[in-house]
């Protein structure tokens, strides 16, 4: 499928029109998936959540991204969009009567006139005709015991995951608008950090100032200080400040009507070596660097390969690699320094759909090379990635390194890790020429 | 089964050592429970995180609480516990090599002495003789295809469930603890709400002095301001501030070492009708009045009725209702104006399990008038439970009985109604004798 959206100046366009127009040209999309896959409607389930094992406690939940393609409403449950040829989508939406609960509620906007919303208060599914394609948790829908034999159709949803890698001006300025919000927060978890807060602390400052509650962050931020920082999908929050303040990298973002933004600052701490203020600088300039390469036609894969290049010319500034970059990356020095991909695509996912297929569907796996690659495809306008680059002091990556023969230079290396490591992320749109980087600078 | 610990003066002992004494009772117990139901072993899974639908990220996850009963670690996943007769536990911790994740760390604590540790770095099951009961979320499991025909035996559940039900003195302590911490949050929270905070910032206050991460809370703190205090489960957190400050309702806990506090505060805000400080007053003092009845022999139920009957009581001294205490209770009133049970057990779970079973595992279900108690049990020594009366303005339970000739106080309710409700809540442990407060006075 290729995208319908135009990219006109936006100067003076309401959200609330990008987004009429964006329920439009999904609703045309959508009309010709149905076509192409001979149904008469596609029915999205939201989802609902589950409690714990055992318990009647449940964990968070996040509204299934087909649906929140549609309609803005991250937390809806049980509910049901029906979408058809030439007609209406059709919302029905779980919202009984509750005194436990706040039902759910539409707000006051435009974007519900496109819809015939139909209130529900019994959890299960709409009638629906023989050729409806469903897709969404059907799963836990059939455990309910609400929907039998149903199959999802696996090359349908497909096409619509390849809907998703091209954003349009709504979902653009959806994304800008959360990436707004996140540098906000990322202001102020470098205060509290200089403030000698801990990881507790960083985080409910990032929050504040983010104006969001952590289950409905788009990842589980991460803040890391000193050695965290190396841990990359770093998980915990210590609750104690540590006795010395080497770094904090802090890769946190939010969601704007279920539009994420992803991104990471690290900060050096005044306890630092003295090289690792300037390395953050020089990956800060290899995040630069890639971000001026993006165009459409260029393949992510080569940028990232581009990284390594860079990275490799960084080590070597550094002090910290007395060989070529040649050299660098042929024995896997950077790999060990940078482990994970440069980035991926962004939209209603985090890790957002489709990164690693080709545009009809079929895979398109990360390369042997670089295993954590997300995002193998060639850029093309309306696409959103991620871009950062990151230099780490992993002992379970570099000590390998250590029994061979390179110009490694150890003692510094040793000095920098208990920094842990350096990323810096931005979002970044393709456009019909170049890029434009819907990060503000910070 | 019948608890098998003590009740001594616990001044002087340490919680270690507290612990290790309930680690070997448990042994007992659980020895004794394999001798009724014929089994060689019992194996606890920890259980796993799933993703959420079509997604790579995970919601938070909590730990299995029978695991927990033996082993605070309440994020563990992947993991087992075997129990034998004759032989000291064993527990397999899967922490694999990872540079993605901080593995799993088994703290520097003396009751890790009691067990056998066997780190693993595989999520199979361990080698399981013929004869051994396997607990937990076995479902999830068998879906990975690791656990094949297991068979989860109920009634033996229903014995360990009801060994939860009674608290050595180590879960006390920790329940206690947990309660302080929770007390600090609550205090922060009323700061923050006299400061005119909005309940995101609230919550946020509550999570900073109560020195927890929103993931890892007991439940979902419930954080209402103005009418959402009348909301029993009120789920969100709202961004903006009101302008009117009528009344906040804190329902918030912590949790140590996987024992969860759960403690309920309402404040009058400097908007509040006049009589809703007095009310506040009132149903504390029903609290109170409840908490100094409780002894073993007494049934939950009957304080149940009991609060019932104090707050037909409140409601006619605050001039809400004109009729009598026995009127009020025979037409429904006092349950439109407090629809949720006394209180619960309290343990591992907020809600904790058996709480609706006889001691022989077999269903005490909530009698019809009162559907939404969570405990139909005679209490016993070593119990724990929740005591939580509440009064509410809620339409949707109060507007029935507007069109009955019953003398309420319209006037005073829609007056009242812009406070959303009230509910103040303890924690408390049944003794040999008596009671004690686990909660400290706030």
């Amino acid at each position: 499928m290729s995208p319908t959206f135009s990219m006109p100046s936006l100067s003076g366009t309401s959200l609330a029109e990008l987004q009429r127009r964006h329920i439009h040209d999904l609703q045309k999309a959508y009309e010709e998936v149905m076509t192409v896959f001979s149904v008469e409607a596609i029915a999205i389930y939201s989802g609902h959540a589950m409690p714990y094992f055992g318990d009647d406690q449940t964990p968070a939940f996040q509204t299934y991204a087909h649906f929140l393609h549609w309609a803005p409403l991250p937390e809806v449950q049980h509910s049901w969009l029906l979408i058809r040829k030439g007609a209406r989508p059709v919302l029905f939406l779980y919202a009984p009567e509750d005194y436990w609960h706040l039902p759910a509620q539409l707000p006051e906007e435009a974007w519900i006139d496109e819809f015939d919303v139909r209130p529900c208060s019994e959890t299960t599914p709409p009638p629906l005709c023989k050729h409806t394609a469903i897709i969404g948790d059907v799963d836990a829908l059939a455990a309910t015991g609400s929907l039998v034999g149903v199959i999802q159709p696996e090359a349908l949803l497909r096409a619509l995951d390849e809907l998703r890698m091209y954003k349009s001006d709504y979902e653009v300025a959806c994304l800008r608008e959360a990436n707004r919000y996140a540098i906000a927060g990322h202001q102020a978890a470098l205060t509290a950090f200089q403030g000698a807060s801990s990881e507790l602390d960083i985080q409910l400052a990032y929050l504040a100032a983010s104006r969001q509650r952590e289950s409905l962050v788009p990842y589980q931020n991460i803040v890391g200080l000193n050695q965290h920082a190396g841990v990359l999908h770093y998980q915990h929050y210590d609750i104690d400040a540590p006795r010395h303040r080497y770094s904090l990298l802090v890769d946190a973002g939010h969601r704007y009507r279920g539009y994420c933004a992803d991104l990471t600052r690290t900060h050096a701490g005044s306890d630092a070596p003295s090289p690792f203020a300037e390395l953050i600088q020089a990956v800060t300039a290899i995040k630069d660097s890639i971000i001026d390469a993006i165009a459409p036609g260029v393949s992510f894969l080569e940028l990232h390969e581009q990284m390594h290049h860079h990275l490799a010319e960084a080590l070597i500034t550094h002090d910290l690699f007395h060989g070529s970059a040649e050299q660098a990356i042929a024995a896997g020095v950077t790999r060990a320094f940078c482990p994970h991909g440069l980035g991926h695509s962004l939209g209603l996912q985090v890790h957002d759909v489709a990164g690693k297929r080709q545009p009809d569907g079929s895979p398109s796996p990360a390369p042997d090379l670089h295993p954590a690659l997300r995002l193998t495809r060639t850029l093309r306008p309306h696409m959103v990635v991620t871009v950062e680059p990151g230099c780490y002091f992993i002992p379970m990556l570099l000590d390998p390194l250590r029994t061979q023969p390179l110009p490694i230079n150890w003692t510094l290396v040793d000095q920098l890790s208990v920094c842990g490591g350096i990323r810096v992320e931005d979002n970044v749109l393709v456009t019909a020429d170049k890029h434009q980087n819907l990060t503000p600078s910070f």
